[in-house]
């Protein structure tokens, strides 16, 4: 099975409304309510291509409980197995409310749960264990709730290491940088993130600096500009396939499931590349984050451009 | 005790951010949870002032839960007592964010859940099992949630006088206009929702047309211009105290508590028009909506001004 891991997992509300005026009063015309957080999404999408995905991170108070009954309730969800921990905290909600005039979203995302040592502690053997069965991938994602560790994925990549199991980071700020350190198999930031913990805006000599740092491989989505493959065996880059119409949420988390995917099955590089943008572009298809329009997928993964570019020369 | 009913009860929720910017993600800076809808900010206001009160409408689901816990564990909620009557669906949210630059704002009031005629019903005979016990008054609150019939206060308001007890009706639109007719002993509507219901603008000329359509006596909040008050035994008219800088949310609920509390204690009309106004005002002073500030209650009480207006002749 493929395991992720969202220490700051969500309970994701998605409002509609017929327009956002600042300072008004709006009565919503539409809720919806789903399990939310990077990680609770890749194991969805993995689950809709037919993995078995485990989850876990931390989970409490009336809003844990609400998402576990969303997570293991949905049929969306099955194959999706909660080894979530239960924390003393309250996990945080998400709000995301869409201008229906629009179509664009404002977004509200609260803090999430203060994490005790002693909890943090908990977790960290919980997830020895979870290492310990038959882990093809982990991946870890998301921002850190208050409370843990700054270094807390370099942690949880080094455990991945000695368990023989290829770490997937998803994370950005300085838990991505001290991340690196500990090795992890492969990255996948955006252009920002990886500006922001390099200090170059070159996305290829931006990923070249998160190598040095310790990353073994860099996936770096660039929008407009598509995506980006830096590996010890070859550079790739893949353009970006139409641009799709929809809800651009989840996409990221879509490519981590089809790179964690493409890892664990020993799928070449280019390969691995056309289904992360695949699965990114369907997913925009897609009403909400953590599913994706298969039909777009089929559709879209024989025509992704990939191209193997050269490495410029190194400054004399 | 007091009474209080709140058919579309609410976890509200309020969000810090440093400033609003529509179609951006925002990090919450501190987020605050409590129990929300008007008749449990009325109830929490009369436990304060030290009366008895019991809360009963409709509660259901996770937030539900959430709400109860808040309710009954808060020690600004001693004195208030939980007979919320559960359905199957789920309580609605509500989301106030906060512009900590401007100060203002935005809100967000999901629809509330569907409420079947079975979950009506047996709301109508635990209401009645209420209206048995020592009862000294009771206030209907707020907007219906889907699926109660549009007559819902006229019903409610109809076996409160059968039971001999007084009922204030806070309500707007059709269940305000429904309601009249079962002839309420007072409303207390704003300038907006009483020209809404009668089709003028004039507050005295509306008060009396609501008056004609079954309210006894009528308490509007006129927002700069004061309040206004029209009863049997005439017209007073009270000055809108000081402006206070502060959170206006609440400030009508506590009204309705003074106007509850002066109805039961048989208050001189001008004594529950100062406590009304007054109250309101420290309200402004509260961080959050069902709580007051008691110092400037205290200080606020002797100064309001209040006048008794000459009734204009009546048109020829």
């Amino acid at each position: 099975m493929f395991l992720t891991v969202t220490l700051n997992a969500a309970l994701d509300l998605t409002y509609r409304v017929r327009r956002l005026e600042p300072h008004a009063s709006h009565r919503i015309r539409e809720v919806t309510e789903r399990p939310g957080g990077k990680g609770l999404n890749v194991a969805r999408v993995l689950a809709a291509l037919g993995y078995e995905a485990t989850v876990t991170g931390f989970v409490g108070g009336g809003t844990g409980a609400e998402l576990r009954g969303h997570l293991t309730e949905e049929p969306a969800a099955s194959g999706v197995r909660d080894a979530l921990v239960p924390v003393a905290g309250t996990t945080r909600r998400t709000v995301g409310v869409v201008d229906e005039t629009t179509g664009d979203t404002t977004q509200f995302n609260e803090p999430g749960p203060h994490i005790s040592p002693a909890e943090w502690t908990a977790f960290l053997g919980a997830y020895r264990e979870l290492l310990r069965e038959d882990v093809r991938a982990v991946a870890l994602c998301g921002s850190l709730p208050p409370g843990v560790p700054v270094g807390a994925y370099a942690a949880l990549v080094r455990e991945a290491r000695a368990a023989g199991v290829p770490a997937l980071l998803d994370t950005s700020g300085e838990p991505l940088r001290r991340g690196l350190a500990a090795r992890p198999e492969l990255i996948k930031p955006n252009g920002q993130e990886l500006a922001d913990i390099t200090g170059t805006t070159d996305p290829l000599r931006a990923a070249r600096g998160a190598q040095r740092r310790g990353a073994r491989s860099v996936a770096a989505s660039l929008g407009a500009d598509g995506m980006l493959l830096v590996t010890p065996d070859g550079l790739w880059h893949a353009d970006p396939v139409e641009r799709l119409a929809g809800n651009p949420t989840g996409a990221g988390d879509s490519a981590v499931a089809a790179l964690l995917s493409g890892l664990a099955e020993g799928l070449s590089w280019r390969d691995m590349l056309a289904r992360a943008v695949a699965l990114s572009a369907a997913t925009v298809r897609a009403p909400v984050a953590g599913e994706f329009d298969a039909d777009t997928y089929a559709r879209l993964l024989p025509l992704v451009r990939i191209s193997e570019p050269e490495e410029p020369e190194a400054p004399a």
